[in-house]
């Protein structure tokens, strides 16, 4: 077995949830999912479809369907976007490993934003690549890019630069001048940027198109820019694993072959619930985000309220991340938590090193009640 | 975009499928598929998870029930595999690359066995193997191993042997006799031996299990083997992207990484049908095998009487493959069927170059009329 995968590292997100398996009386904020049931609506456009007997293969790229009603959507939020950039995936971790297949030779030098979600540094990993991780820094809880050093970084040897923004677990977003800084220089040094925008929906700052700013709205078809989606956030479509990529024209056929030689296909039954899911996103995702933005306004207040707590709200995705006063090591916070309070959280060490002594609440609760409970256990085990 | 990734060829059975696409005139055999759907009671078993709502994250390494009831099928047919050597992967391919990515760094040298499904030359060159081919040789029309040649292949800087028998699209099947020699001579070279056993059911020579000889039933578990599996064929569950993987206890837990990392788990619901699937196997595969091997021993006889045709009958598989004399480029070939003669076959150049002048005939047909109907078609263009 190879030593690189020997060397990857377990979710230490998953070894605090293990210490808790079974025990019904842990209120469990680890995962980012939230707890409401896809709605019914796409789950009957998949059993119709399985009533029907589309049981069969189908195009590496996606149902033709399914691909126009993504450029649709997607050109309704970032301009003109069609099919032929577009690939339906088997959920979006999916996706951002077809991408890493794409792009990185083993030895490619990657740079990486951090704290982010482990798999975003994994994947290059898997594929041999040297990465680089350029940190975000706490200021009074909020996290921010210092982007003279992210510039310093990225240079003519770098191959891919990965941002996930809004970010898990930190909440941080990239502005708009930020993006176009970066893309800039990429484009100078020759940098692919794949930009892992799955929360973009998840934005509770103001904007025209309620959606968070993105590398779509500046780049052109032909840049070197690969964007991930998914349908788990933003649709409650969390187990279905669907996602799919937006990437220049040129490259869409190379990445069908990838999809053939990694999945073959998204079944035909769960591409069914994705064109509904998009069809009728107005009546999901509006819905969805405006309770989030209640979880999180919800939340937020009463962790800032606490002495030992630091921490700000997040301007997108579904996490508070804040840092706890006098616990540096978040692991062993983490599981004295699930054991001794009932709370299950993720630690900050599965982000990154920096993010020792933070911990990630997941607020995506379908029951308000239940983080107020959290909280209250929070403060008792303190 | 990497070299490599360019270099990729597209399958040359899609290009050929292309040429034919929108006519529905032609009688398509170019896909390794059934055209019967996937049983009702099995499809069911998907819609009742959706209506109870089982649209969430799962283990990465599949459910404990999925996994239960694939232990027990394999210790039916292959003696003891416990559930701590299993993972649940989103198909057949995926689990083949899950493997690749286990066990390959940028350098190595892979030996693969051809002709032979052209994603198990692929996947190794995306992972940045040198990939060398050990070619199977034909007499009479039966494709067969020189084992000299292979043993020869294989030294103790192959770090991986790909081999796929039943074969796709020979038919060429492995003894255990032959099993027992490669494995010997694998465990001197400290070789990895990666099976895609995925037609080990749809076997057609006498056998106590019915079942084609495996490594399983000659290995143990910690040698370095693992063994590939899929929904697909035995359960009609093409389109559902379901399968599972064998491998060494001491492994399991790094591919759950793996899994974690490329598609983080296969959904509830698409493995509440694997359970079903296995549970009733014995309503299904046996009599889909027996349909096989009528449908085998219809289109062979008819192929063999035909004095430009070098056949003889697969040993495993749902393939026919045959030499058609003055035609030796098979992709040309294998178009000009398509457009004159409204006959879709896959030319022998997808599986390797030595297949040149050769088409494989998928005759997994519920009608039995459609074969006949195709032999027609075939003997008139003629």
């Amino acid at each position: 077995m190879r030593q690189v995968i020997q060397n990857l590292e377990e979710s230490k997100i998953r070894e605090v949830a293990n210490a808790g398996m079974g025990r019904s009386d842990v209120l469990a904020f680890w995962f980012g999912e939230s707890d409401e049931v896809t709605p019914d609506f796409i789950r009957q456009a998949a059993m119709d479809s399985l009533q029907r007997g589309e049981t069969f293969y189908s195009h590496n790229l996606g149902l033709p369907e399914l691909r126009e009603e993504i450029a649709r959507y997607m050109t309704r939020l970032h301009g003109p976007i069609g099919v032929d950039r577009l690939a339906v995936t088997s959920g979006g971790v999916n996706a951002l490993m077809l991408a890493m297949q794409l792009l990185i030779d083993a030895g490619d030098e990657v740079v990486a934003i951090t704290p982010v979600w482990p798999n975003l540094t994994a994947q290059p990993a898997i594929m041999g690549a040297r990465v680089k991780c350029v940190a975000l820094t706490p200021l009074e809880g909020v996290w921010s890019l210092n982007m003279k050093t992210l510039l310093a970084a990225v240079t003519p040897d770098t191959k891919v630069l990965i941002i996930n923004a809004p970010n898990n677990p930190t909440g941080w977003t990239l502005t708009r001048a930020e993006q176009q800084q970066i893309l800039n220089h990429c484009r100078m040094t020759g940098t692919w940027i794949l930009a892992d925008e799955v929360y973009e929906r998840l934005y509770y700052e103001p904007s025209p198109n309620a959606c968070a700013p993105s590398f779509l709205d500046l780049a052109d078809p032909e840049d070197k820019l690969v964007v991930v989606h998914s349908f788990s956030k933003s649709f409650l479509m969390t187990g279905w694993r669907l996602g799919w990529l937006v990437m220049p024209p040129s490259v869409t056929h190379h990445m069908g072959k990838l999809i053939e030689f990694n999945t073959s296909c998204a079944p035909v039954f769960t591409q069914r619930a994705g064109v509904v899911a998009l069809q009728r996103t107005n009546e999901i995702t509006p819905r969805v985000v405006a309770h989030l933005k209640t979880c999180r306004d919800t939340l937020l207040p009463l962790l800032a309220a606490m002495p030992e707590v630091q921490v700000a709200p997040a301007c997108g995705g579904m996490y508070a991340f804040f840092k706890l006063a006098g616990h540096e090591d978040s692991v062993v916070t983490a599981k004295r938590l699930v054991l001794e309070a009932g709370l299950g959280l993720a630690p900050g060490d599965a982000f990154a090193p920096e993010a020792r002594g933070w911990l990630r609440w997941c607020f995506a609760s379908n029951d308000l009640g239940r983080l107020s409970e959290g909280v209250k256990r929070l403060k008792n085990w303190i």
